[in-house]
């Protein structure tokens, strides 16, 4: 095979919205500028995200899906080495997902399946069917990256977070009795004392609290998990997407060889520059602070341009939605939208401010 | 406006496929990367395209398709500079689509409307509905730019193009009378003498035939076309999204001012260089010669990647596939796709080799 023919192809079955950054579309242009060739498969087709409160289009049923799915198969076209995986709008399509999931994984053992079970957040409980839980579960075996928030570690693992042992148990849990190799929980609340015993800050040198963004990769040899974290300036609760900028951001980048890497991922990679003391190396570790770094460019520069459109418009940008009325919800929503395209060259040269640590041993 | 805030909107309604690159596929990811914040609306979603022979997926109708603009409408989100329309299924989807660029025209007399009116070619004849022409003709007043093929020029005028001087009657029937601004037929067969009054070669240096591009923007003064061409070697025999590429690259390039165009596009126009003696430089031909330039690149890469694959998959990716297997043609047609995300590159800074002239005054 030369450069030429070298096969990077990833495949991503999530929403589509016409307008707007979320799902297949905030994750299809960053991946396709990091050299993937990408294939998407749409979930649904919005006129643009349900935060806005309204919407048109359509949620496509599993038949739909499954009939793509077929024929992809029938083409020679299922030859991904990635496949990312993220909202899918119901239980029936969820278990045609899962088919197709099942059927890769058996035909190849390397694949890197990246599987986002979203389902829910701590504000707001599950917004999903939980008819979708035990078909997640089964799915947590065939993949490869996980990249729950709290609330979702939570409920695939059945018990709660509260504590750094409680975190541990939940980590275990995931690893050993669902085989998920790399577990990344992507915001996590400890009690400060927790906070402490890792090594993490309870404030940034800002003055900001910091989000703590806890990872795990399994040690057979040990069987134990081998936890580690990042922590870095929460810019996202105003955004949607975020999440899903984020794990095809870490598809992208993740690699435990360079080789594995389309030449621009590889190229850009640089940008990671000298790890520091105590710094974990692990590949998912890099990749994901990869991600989190370009991630902060996007959203300093969303909200940059919140506060700009703010000003031009006379609106508030920042105030709480739930509240406002349909028409200034709906044009706070039009302002966040994540700023994307014009993020391309953070993208690829992120620069790197926030690196992870191996926690403590005495955690 | 500040540079955080300016709006260089672009809605592009076209064909989805999970796999491989048609229509929005073509046509999304290098208007990005030039910079624009494209919204897209899919008129399909297929596994592949239909060249293969056999496909899953659904065409949707024109309701699905009324619902999302109605929505993105009620919503605040068409406002874009631009928008793209290629292949539409069906005249009811094409209607719908009608109806939308009919309200943003009236809305916005700035708006660069390009639109493809892909109905067949000459090789084929007609494959589409015959009942989207009137709509086709009807939307050509909508218009600011068209790039039918001889074949859908010769149909939306109702007039064969065989010499230079029928030539000139469709370019004026569809300025004058279809009040088209710029005209551009993407590959026309004119009889030798008259590519010799014209000043364009017969064959190129390496003895290839060229192909011949002919634009033509109405002087409304002189109430007459303008037209200059463009030649340059054909590489796209074997591939298809070609046309929906060429379409993209174009709306992303064209500009009257580069004021109108995103920081990507600008800061790449150099890449044209300096004009040649007797070059139009119309703001047409100038995006055009880019657009073409890029797609070069992209064909010469996917040219190089068939003849490679073809040696390791021991199939000749040339073949006619009209008269293969079905499984030999699908194997075709998986090597024939794009290079697209290979040749960001290229996209953005293009080696310029063919520039287009003027017709001679004599023609």
């Amino acid at each position: 095979m030369s450069e030429a023919t070298a096969v990077y192809r990833l495949l991503t079955i999530q929403s589509h919205v016409a307008s707007g950054y979320v799902g297949n579309r905030a994750g299809t242009f960053p991946s396709q500028l990091l050299g993937w060739d990408v294939d998407a498969v749409n979930t649904v087709q919005f006129s643009n995200h349900t935060g806005y409160g309204r919407w048109g289009g359509l949620r496509f049923d599993a038949a739909h899906l499954a009939d793509v799915f077929a024929n992809m198969k029938k083409n020679g076209l299922l030859r991904h080495n990635r496949i990312l995986t993220g909202y899918t709008p119901s239980p029936e399509a969820l278990a045609a997902v899962e088919d197709l999931i099942r059927a890769e994984r058996q035909k190849n053992s390397s694949l890197i399946y990246l599987l986002d079970p979203v389902m829910g957040d701590m504000d707001r409980g599950m917004y999903v069917s939980p008819d979708v839980l035990p078909i997640y579960r089964r799915m947590l075996h065939l993949s490869s990256i996980i990249c729950p928030n709290q609330f979702e570690a939570q409920v695939l693992a059945g018990m709660d977070i509260t504590s750094l042992d409680t975190m541990k148990a939940v980590l275990t849990k995931l690893h050993a009795e669902y085989g998920v190799p790399h577990v990344v929980i992507t915001s996590l609340e400890l009690p400060a004392d927790d906070l402490a015993k890792i090594g993490a800050a309870v404030t940034l040198p800002d003055g900001a609290q910091p989000m703590l963004l806890v990872g795990s990769t399994w040690d057979a040899e040990k069987k134990s998990p081998r936890p580690w974290f990042l922590q870095f300036p929460s810019h996202g609760e105003y955004f949607s997407g975020v999440g899903d900028l984020f794990a095809a951001l870490t598809l992208a980048r993740f690699s435990e060889t360079p080789d594995d890497l389309p030449e621009a991922a590889r190229a850009s990679y640089a940008s990671y520059g000298t790890p520091a003391e105590n710094e974990c190396t692990l590949p998912i570790a890099r990749a994901i602070t990869l991600a989190v770094a370009s991630l902060q460019h996007v959203l300093l520069r969303t909200h940059k341009t919140m506060v700009e459109l703010g000003k031009e418009e006379g609106v508030d940008p920042f105030q709480p939605t739930h509240t406002a009325s349909v028409e200034d919800r709906v044009k706070v929503m039009r302002m966040r939208e994540l700023r994307i395209i014009q993020s391309a060259g953070d993208i690829l040269h992120p620069t790197v401010h926030y690196r992870p640590q191996w926690m403590h041993h005495s955690a």
